[in-house]
């Protein structure tokens, strides 16, 4: 994925630095700033505790009507369930904002961590001064990097665009493994343009993205208290999205979206297969997606997926518990292009053939309803494996 | 848990052998046999795909009004997605009632396995002979084992109530392992009684019993395409459960089926703990056992646990997208009694001392919220290991 080149948007400059959050000396503290301002629209975790640096963010970009000058992300500590936390992110981006000359509320806070551990605001407004004489467009690699957990690569993604008034670029950044879930979770996304775009149609855009991007991944089912997904357009190109170039943009747009979600779910903790579950034949795109998303959940599939197991029962049996009525009898079921059940029943196969297939990294799990209905959905998951358990039994301690 | 006294109701009488469903020479067909025959109900999976024994049960519960006088139950293949899985449940019922003198529908198919593999009747039908010469009371134990797949002990529990009209006595066997859920997952449960109650009774019994015990677990969240809690009453006592009784009745009865339901979280695949999820303070009883569901399946808490990591950051958080609204400020979490949370924050603990306590086998969450609310609600659920992930990536091949 890295082999790609890296279009960098213009008038977005980055920094990073090792300011002693986190244990280990790795950058965990970084500055992303857009010059001009962008218009942003941000989305956040539903889950009813959310972390202060959220909350904040939330009421600066209603305050800004959407602008965003710089965000101030830090690893290592979530920043939730913290006595100080409000007043750490407030100071934060009031330091930040002052050292950049822009409002305090087109400054946004994002931490990612340990929830429930106070965090030092000190040894972040130290820092910032020589973040912001750092800041450069080159940068953004080196803050995909700072702003990892237990994320084994870093994860960026970008295009390049050709509109009716000329080119423009988009690129993000994200980090997640372990709690990726629809609905967010614990996975902070950067996206940035510097195409024109309205309010309006950076929130119009930002929701579609999601539907088919973060909105369609599952790690472990959790949904986390820290989990953004901003879409910030600075105009630095001078290049206009026209009504006539939406849908051009809007794809590319969902293009690196789904290639950062799908690093995320490739990147599951302790993964040992990357699975795209495709759903066809449901009675809506919603119905897909929600039959999708109870097979990417279940732990006795996953756990199967781990052992190269063609256990189709498990998949036939988590779409049931689903909540979407299907006939069970329509259904047909193929592992890596292979037919394991026709009209719900086993359909005869090469089973060692198969097995050796599964022990590829990607898996492909395609669900069919018969019938007429047209609805259909790609759901992007990872398996479950003994290391995924010992990573998670070990985080924090 | 098997030093208590078994105290086996009047007029059961039971069977087991091995008949070759199950690879491993180990008794996989049992006949439980009612006399006389009992008025009963069940709970069956809510799962979209259901295994021909649930359905043909189903249609026999209706057609005999709730009369059973025997049950056909195998461990090995769960008759389900079978092409012959209608026909080879039927056949067996109408075998075992020919060989009983019983009507067919008074005969219930129960079966527990690999979903999709044809289940062959014949090997059933010819070992029939065999268990109803050798039915005796005192196989209860026998066929508790019989049924067990990736479980670890047999799960037997009974109890013995003095009534206004005398003694009655309730005995259940129960399987689990994995795939246990509320709404019913790969369990089976036979309860029994010699306690005269009509079939309204015990179809109030038996919803109002689970609602405290089966519905209060969890192992993993997947829910299966088997699950059956069959309660059974067959008046063999000659002692009727009067109005006055009742509450006496059910809060044994509700014993029994508590202990069942432990059992089976207890013995949750490759577990190393026993957790216990009390949640207090919501809005109604509801609500908080949606919040104790929330923190049972979570992942990232089981994984804790396994850990032996306080880490109440997840706990706060699996109860933050369980769907209930609270307010994370009025939260407290203590861990085995020590407080870990309050008002929503951090609570200075011992942590060294802390996780050497959670180094005991049996875990206790207590999950409060402040304010108004008398919801409450206790949940069992066991934590989550790379153990669980060995056996579950390896059942099948």
């Amino acid at each position: 994925m890295s082999q790609q080149p890296l279009h960098v948007p213009k008038g977005f400059r980055f920094a990073c630095t090792y300011a002693g959050i986190r244990k280990k000396a790795k950058d965990d503290l970084s500055l992303l700033v857009s010059e001009p301002a962008a218009n942003a629209a941000a989305l956040f975790t539903t889950n009813r505790v959310k972390a202060a640096p959220v909350l904040v963010s939330m009421e600066h970009l209603a305050r800004s009507k959407g602008k965003v000058s710089a965000v101030v992300l830090n690893a290592g500590n979530a920043n939730c369930a913290t006595r100080t936390g409000d007043a750490v992110a407030r100071e934060t981006c009031a330091a930040a904002a002052a050292l950049l000359g822009v409002p305090t509320e087109q400054v946004l806070p994002s931490s990612t961590g340990v929830i429930g551990m106070e965090l030092d605001g000190g040894k972040i407004v130290a820092k910032l001064p020589e973040l912001v004489a750092a800041l450069d467009g080159a940068a953004l690699p080196a803050i995909s990097e700072a702003m990892m957990t237990t994320d084994t690569f870093p994860k960026l993604a970008s295009r390049r665009v050709k509109l009716s008034g000329g080119v423009v670029r988009i690129a993000g950044i994200t980090k997640g493994a372990g709690m990726i879930h629809p609905n967010m979770a614990t996975t902070l996304a950067f996206v940035m343009t510097d195409a024109a775009l309205s309010a309006t149609a950076v929130r119009r855009l930002v929701r579609a993205g999601a539907e088919v991007s973060y909105h369609a991944i599952s790690i472990d089912g959790d949904t986390s208290t820290n989990d953004t997904l901003l879409l910030m357009a600075n105009g630095a190109s001078d290049v206009k999205v026209t009504p006539e170039d939406e849908a051009t943009f809007a794809k590319a747009l969902n293009g690196v979206l789904q290639d950062l979600a799908k690093m995320i779910a490739r990147d599951g903790e302790g993964a040992s297969h990357f699975v795209t579950i495709k759903v066809s034949g449901a009675s809506s795109d919603a119905a897909a997606r929600q039959i999708g998303r109870a097979i990417a959940n279940s732990p006795l599939v996953k756990t199967a997926i781990a052992g190269c197991d063609p256990n189709w029962g498990r998949i036939l049996c988590a779409a049931g518990y689903s909540g979407v009525a299907f006939d069970p009898a329509t259904v047909s079921i193929r592992l890596q292009k292979t037919t394991v059940c026709r009209n719900g029943l086993l359909a005869p196969f090469d089973e060692p053939a198969l097995i050796e297939r599964l022990r590829e990294h990607d898996v492909e799990i395609d669900f069919r309803l018969g019938g007429e209905g047209r609805g259909q959905s790609t759901f992007w998951t990872c398996d479950f494996t003994e290391g995924y358990v010992k990573i998670n039994a070990e985080y924090r301690t």
